[in-house]
């Protein structure tokens, strides 16, 4: 190591301010924006300062999209399905029912396109976008009557964001979104019958376990991306090195998060077993899984037909989860099925 | 945004040099150590320099560990298993026959308690030791032979580092590490009658199918991990900004070569089939497998029975991995397992 010449260095404090869509101190993904900030702060030598509002200070946890386009907040952590109603394409750059797992879908969007088409749809609104965090393959909700056939979810009220909604709709479901922070009062004051939340990293904290004792397995969510907003204009005014301090910061925290996810995932699914005996892990019956499938299939044909971008996005995501997940099927499935 | 106070700034340019395993411009492992060097310069606006020497430079690719160890480099990139012969326990920390995939191992690292027993392991070498990329599940090698039974093993000369050489050898094969640049000639010559070296993202580069028609999958590495090697006392040289910076930097270039690894698997893999029609790929037979578990098995008594340090990191990498793979299985595996 040699100490040599040296270079001039822009010294001014920046301040962002960041809108989480969580509350404050909301594990797993409160700790991405804090490892974010954090690294950002540390990296910069204190040259780029974040301060995060959880929901209890902006009061809009569903409200982030539009308070960093607007410029209020320079920043957000929030999930780019919860934008579907304002911003249709949005929807598919955070998970899509029976696609991509998160390794899967982090290299369709670092190395197969994903970023490129993602940008696409956000550069109208002034916002650049970045993966937040990934959760891994999300359990499919907690239930408060078993569902045997198509028939158990006619009617169903159920807490589901995402196309996994809309295809619950095609059902005979009523899906909703309702923010985190009111999910559990919703659901035991019964203004919704069913919610898929997360999975067993974040769930059991939630403590819906004692009012819906039917957990179900994954197939609407493989691979949840949250995703990071920032203002295109608060980036443009940033300097170059402080614009790849906030880039790495992101991504860092967002691969974080898919490995702290793993962690906790791991270690409260064998607490499960033993402090939770009474929840009863299920799968849909095979008749209910075909009949998503198919109302997923033609559902996804209806908004390519009406929408271009949304063709594009939908053929590249197709065509590179064919060829990603035949590496998948011979690599990691093969491997996991070998224990057997 | 606000633009605020200003802070003092450390100005002097520190460069460091590091050595690497590989040739220049090796696709993907090269990828993250340049991937790493240029985050590392933009970052900190051009004060850490990493200059990167490949192996035709230094010409001792299997003594990175020495030359970083000894300060002839400050810094390195290979694969801690290689120095097995030199420091026992670091063969387990790169990847570990029938053990944690890369997003099981990273949740072990980060999580789980790994990076404390990496750093146990490798302090008394005056060295920092931190992930350096995954390649995903490594394929099981190309054999000029079919393997039908144990006996195709016996006597056999095989490229294969880490503690899968050490299982052939207990059913009989001779495993021998060779450095990637000498690969090809010494299956070719026939120094060698078979060798592993990672799977479709990188095989299919070195022309191995063109002399061993056999391609297995994988079972000893399923997720390796590459390392990074930091000279302690150049580490502390760092002021805590550049120090912060390296880490993030390091850190990301890893995970960034397992997304980089997944979409390469999956372009390859799926050129397997057009491009090069004869590759024969195989299982190896129940009856081989289940004697690479026992010889697993008992090896891992061995060495933990030998050695009080690699009984404890042994205890923590199965109790971890029981841990963890108990939500693998409802979660990617089941998943994965649904498209069946």
């Amino acid at each position: 190591m040699l100490g040599a010449s040296s270079v001039a260095a822009d010294d001014k404090v920046y301040r962002l301010k960041l809108a989480e869509t969580w509350g404050p101190n909301f594990p797993i993904f409160g700790d991405a924006t804090k490892n974010m900030a954090a690294m950002a702060d540390k990296m910069s030598n204190g040259r780029l300062k974040i301060r995060i509002d959880s929901s209890n200070k902006h009061k809009a946890p569903l409200g982030v999209f539009d308070m960093v386009k607007s410029g209020q907040y320079d920043m957000g952590h929030s999930a780019s399905y919860y934008w579907k109603g304002k911003v249709p394409n949005t929807l598919y750059f955070t998970t899509m029912p029976f696609g991509m797992t998160a390794s899967e879908q982090y290299s369709w969007f670092y190395y197969g396109g994903g970023m490129e088409l993602m940008a696409d749809v956000y550069k109208p609104h002034n916002l650049l976008s970045f993966p937040g965090g990934n959760t891994g393959v999300q359990m499919g909700g907690w239930f408060q009557k078993e569902i045997k056939s198509v028939d158990d979810l006619k009617g169903l009220k159920m807490r589901i964001p995402g196309f996994a909604g809309e295809i619950l709709a095609e059902l005979g479901a009523k899906p909703t979104n309702i923010a985190p922070g009111e999910l559990y009062t919703a659901l035991e004051r019964k203004t919704i019958d069913a919610l898929e939340w997360v999975g067993p990293s974040l769930d059991l904290r939630m403590g819906f376990h004692k009012i819906a004792p039917y957990y179900y397995t994954g197939w609407h969510e493989p691979g949840t991306e949250l995703q990071f907003l920032v203002n295109q204009r608060v980036w443009d005014k940033l300097p170059a090195d402080l614009q790849e301090i906030l880039r790495v910061a992101m991504r860092t925290a967002a691969y974080d998060m898919y490995t702290q996810s793993t962690y906790e995932s791991g270690k409260n699914w064998v607490s499960i077993k033993t402090e939770y005996p009474d929840v009863q892990v299920k799968n849909f019956p095979p008749e209910v899984m075909t009949q998503l499938r198919a109302a997923n299939d033609k559902l996804l044909v209806e908004h390519a037909a009406q929408d271009d971008m949304a063709k594009k996005i939908q053929k590249s995501q197709a065509e590179y989860m064919k060829q990603v997940r035949s590496w998948t099927e011979i690599s990691d499935k093969a491997y996991l099925n070998s224990f057997d």
